[in-house]
C-alpha cells in the first residue's frame, strides 16, 4: 500500500495557530505549499495554516530543519520564488518536510514554546500577503477525463453516441498554454477573436459572445522523466506532487469556429486561473478511494494503463463547488450563489493513468508541469461544470436569485471554485478559493 | 519600408575566414546565432561563419563591442547558455551586433589585423564544437499554414472540399510540446502508443507503424507581449527574431486514433528536431517577397490580419529540401536522396499574421517561444513535405535509388532538411542541416 497514514493525519492533532481550528480549510492536517510575498520580502516558500502562512525560508534561517526535511526546505527556497526544485524531489524528503512542519505547528509539539517565541518571524497573516504562482510552469496539458462533460459536449455537437470511439480507451488530452496561467484571484479579459454570428458562414472578429468557465482539478507534476523513457503505470502516481483548482476559461464561439482540425487554441489560451496552494497528495491520503467501477460494457483499460494498486486507491473523494457572484448580486448585498456541486469521482481516468499515458510514447515531463483534469461535471445538471452544460449551450439560461439569467458569463461576473475533502474520522481539508472575475 | 538593406548584405563583402567563401551556407552575409560548447568551455553564444564559429563571449571579454552592440552581446551571454535575453531586445541592438560582427569578420574590415591576431581565442572549428538549443524554449505553437499540406490531409480524410471552412480565415494552430524539442542532429525513438491495426475497431498498444516527418519552418519569437495586450498586425513582424528548420515528427497511426475531439497529442510530442542556428530576419531581408496573391474566390484576410506593408514584403523566397538516407543506402555508399523540394512561398499566412492571430485574444508570447509554420508542401508531388503525402498514406510507396521502397519511415532512416535563400545580385545563404535519425 503506497499511501500510508502517519501522525500528520491524526485527527486529534491540533495547532497552536488558533485560526487553524474549527472549519478552516487549512487545518494542521492540510499544510499546502505555496509561494508568497510579504511587505518588503520577495517571493518565498510557505505553508498555509489557518488564516496564516508559515514561512519556510524564515524557519530554515532559524535552523529549524535537519536531515531530509532540511534538504526539502532548501529545495523549496532554491527556485527564486518557485517550488520546482522541491517538487522535483522524491516523496521521502517532501514527506519529511511535511512531518517536521506539522510537528512545529502542533499544539503539543515538543518545540512549541521555542517556535511560538519566534512567531513574528515565522508566521504571517495571510490577508497581508500576496500569493504567487507556486511554480514556474514548464508545460500545461489539459486532459478530458470528466466523462460526463465529454458526453455532454458530444450531445451538444449532435454526436450519437455522444462519446468519440476513442474516449474509453485513450485518456484524451491536448497541450495548452502555460504562459497565460495566473494564480487566483485573477481578472480575465473577455477575449476578441473570430467567430460566426447567427447563421452566418463568414466569421467576424470581435468580442467573445459565449464566455465560459470550466471546473477542473489542477495536477502538479513532481519528479519528471527523461525524453524517451516512459513512466510505467505502477510508479506513475508518485510523479504527482499535489492538486489545485483550475478554471480553464473558454470562449465557446471562438472554439467552435477555430477547432477544425487541430483542436482548441485561442479559445483556451487567453487566460487560465489556478488556486495558489498546492494541496499535497500526502495531505489527501485519507481521501483516496478505489477508482469507481466502469459501467458494464465499457472496455478494460489497456495494459499500460492498468495497475491493481491504482485501481484500488488511485481516485479521490473531493467535493467541488462552483459559485457565481454578479455585479447586480453584489449591489444587492446577495452572497455568491452555487451553480454546481460535483466530485472528483466523476473522473474516468486516475492521475496515474494520465501520467502513464502522457509519457507512453516517450514525452518527458518535468517538475512543475501542470495537468488539467478536464471539466468535472456530475451526471446530474446540478453538478455541471460549465455554462455550456448548465445552460444547454445558451438555450436554457440559468436563473439566478438576483432575478438575472445567465446563458454565458457577463462582464463583472465572478466565478469561485471551492474544494473540500471529507471523510468520517478525519479532519476535512480544503483547497482555498480559485476566484476569477470577468472584465471587458 | 521596415526592411532596409545595409552593408551587411553587400554581395561584395567577403570574410577573412576562408571557409566562408564560395558555396558556404554561412557566408558573412548570413551570421546566424547559436549556442555552442567547446572543450572545457560551457555553452556560450556564437555566430556561424563558414566552417567556424565566432565566439561572442570571447569577443566581449576582448572588449570588441561598444554601445548597442555591446548591450546585445551582453544579453547574448546573460542567459546561461540560452539566447532568450538577446531575442528579447528590440531590433536595433540586435542589428548593431550583426553589423559589428560583420565588420570584425570582413576581409577589408578596419580591425582585421587586430582580430586575426586573436583568432585562436575568437574562432573555433565548428566540427570540434557541440551545438545546443539556441534558447530555452518557453512554449511551442505549431501552425498549419502550408495550404497544400492542409488540402492533402483533407483529401486523405475524404473531405470535400478538402479544406475545413475556417482554413482561409483562421491561421489555424495548436499548442504543441516544448520539452521534447532537441537540436539537430538528433535521434528519434519510434514511439509506442494506441492505434487501430487493419480494420480493427479496438486499439492495440505498440510501436508506431506510420512514422513520418514534417517539413516546417521554425519561427523564433523575439520581444513578447503582456497578457491581455494583443500585438497589432502592423508591428507583429518585428516580434519575430529569426528562422530555422523544424521537423515535426509525427506518428500517423496514433494521430488518427487519438485526435478526436481535441487534436493531436502523443502523435506529436515524442520528439521535435530544430536546426541549431537562428537565421535572423535581418539576414533574410534580401529574400523577402510579397505575399503571393490569394487564388480568385478566396476571402480577403480579416482586418486584424491585414497590413499593406506585410502584404508587400512579409513573405520569403526560401527553397526547402528533404533528403533521405537509409541504412541500405549508406551500406551501398549511396548519397542521401532527395524526397522533396518545396519553398516558403507555399505558406498561406505570413509570420506577422501568425503573431497577430496568436495574440489577438490576449495570449502572451515571450522571447524564445517557437512557432512551427506547419508542413510546407509544394503543389506538385515532387514537393510534398511528409511521407503521408508522398506515399498517399502508404498506398503508393516511394521508390528509392537503393531499390527499396518507403511508405513511412523505417528504423535507421535519416531525414535531412536543408534551406537556401537565393536572389540574383545577392549572396545565397543557408540554414544548416536539420538532421534526424529514426531508432527503434
Amino acid at each position: 500500500m503506497p499511501y500510508a497514514l502517519d501522525e500528520t493525519h491524526d485527527p486529534n492533532r491540533a495547532s497552536w495557530i488558533e485560526s487553524a481550528q474549527g472549519h478552516s480549510e487549512f487545518p494542521i492536517q492540510n499544510l499546502p505549499l505555496g509561494i508568497f510575498s510579504h511587505g518588503a520580502c520577495g517571493p518565498r516558500p510557505g505553508v498555509a495554516i489557518g488564516d496564516s502562512i508559515f514561512d519556510i525560508a524564515a524557519a530554515l534561517e532559524a535552523d529549524l530543519f535537519t536531515g531530509e526535511a532540511r534538504r526539502a526546505a532548501e529545495a523549496a527556497g532554491a527556485g527564486a520564488g518557485a517550488l520546482n526544485h522541491l517538487l522535483a524531489l522524491d516523496a521521502a524528503p517532501r514527506r519529511a518536510l511535511r512531518r517536521r512542519v506539522s510537528s512545529l505547528l502542533a499544539a503539543d509539539g515538543p518545540a512549541r514554546a521555542q517556535i511560538e517565541s519566534m512567531r513574528s518571524r515565522l508566521i504571517h497573516d495571510a490577508a497581508a500577503c500576496t500569493l504567487h504562482l507556486p511554480v514556474a510552469i514548464g508545460a500545461y496539458t489539459d486532459f478530458f477525463a470528466g466523462i460526463e462533460h465529454a458526453a455532454n459536449g458530444g450531445r451538444r455537437r449532435g454526436q450519437n453516441p455522444p462519446l468519440a470511439p476513442n474516449y474509453k480507451y485513450v485518456p484524451v488530452a491536448y497541450h495548452s498554454r502555460a504562459s497565460s496561467i495566473r494564480p487566483a484571484p485573477a481578472q480575465i479579459r473577455r477575449p476578441h477573436g473570430q467567430r460566426l454570428l447567427g447563421d452566418s458562414q463568414v466569421p467576424q472578429f470581435g468580442s467573445c459572445t459565449k464566455l465560459d468557465f470550466e471546473l477542473e482539478l489542477g495536477i502538479w507534476i513532481g519528479p519528471g522523466n527523461a525524453l524517451g523513457e516512459p513512466i510505467p503505470i505502477g510508479c506513475a502516481g508518485a510523479h504527482v506532487a499535489g492538486l489545485g483548482l483550475l478554471n480553464d476559461w473558454s470562449a465557446r464561439d471562438i472554439q467552435r469556429w477555430e477547432s477544425a482540425p487541430l483542436g482548441p487554441f485561442l479559445s483556451k489560451n487567453f487566460g487560465t486561473t489556478i488556486s495558489p496552494w498546492i494541496v499535497t497528495l500526502d495531505a489527501l491520503t485519507p481521501f483516496r478511494i478505489a477508482q469507481p467501477p466502469r459501467p458494464a460494457g465499457d472496455p478494460a483499460p489497456l495494459g499500460y494503463l492498468w495497475d491493481d494498486d491504482d485501481q484500488r486507491s488511485g481516485a479521490f473523494d473531493i467535493d467541488l463547488e462552483v459559485l457565481i457572484s454578479t455585479e447586480a448580486m453584489r449591489a444587492k448585498g446577495l452572497a455568491a450563489q452555487r451553480l454546481a456541486l460535483s466530485n472528483t469521482r466523476h473522473l474516468y481516468w486516475t492521475l496515474a493513468q494520465m501520467v502513464a499515458h502522457h509519457t507512453c510514447g516517450g514525452c518527458n515531463l518535468a517538475a512543475g508541469d501542470l495537468f488539467g483534469s478536464g471539466t468535472i461535471s456530475a451526471s446530474e445538471p446540478s453538478g455541471y461544470g460549465s455554462m455550456a452544460e448548465l445552460s444547454y449551450d445558451g438555450t436554457k439560461p440559468v436563473e439566478l436569485a438576483s432575478g438575472e439569467t445567465r446563458a454565458f458569463l457577463e462582464d463583472g461576473d465572478e466565478i469561485v471554485f471551492r474544494a473540500h475533502a471529507r471523510r468520517a474520522g478525519y479532519v476535512s481539508i480544503g483547497f482555498g478559493e480559485c476566484r476569477g472575475a470577468v472584465v471587458a
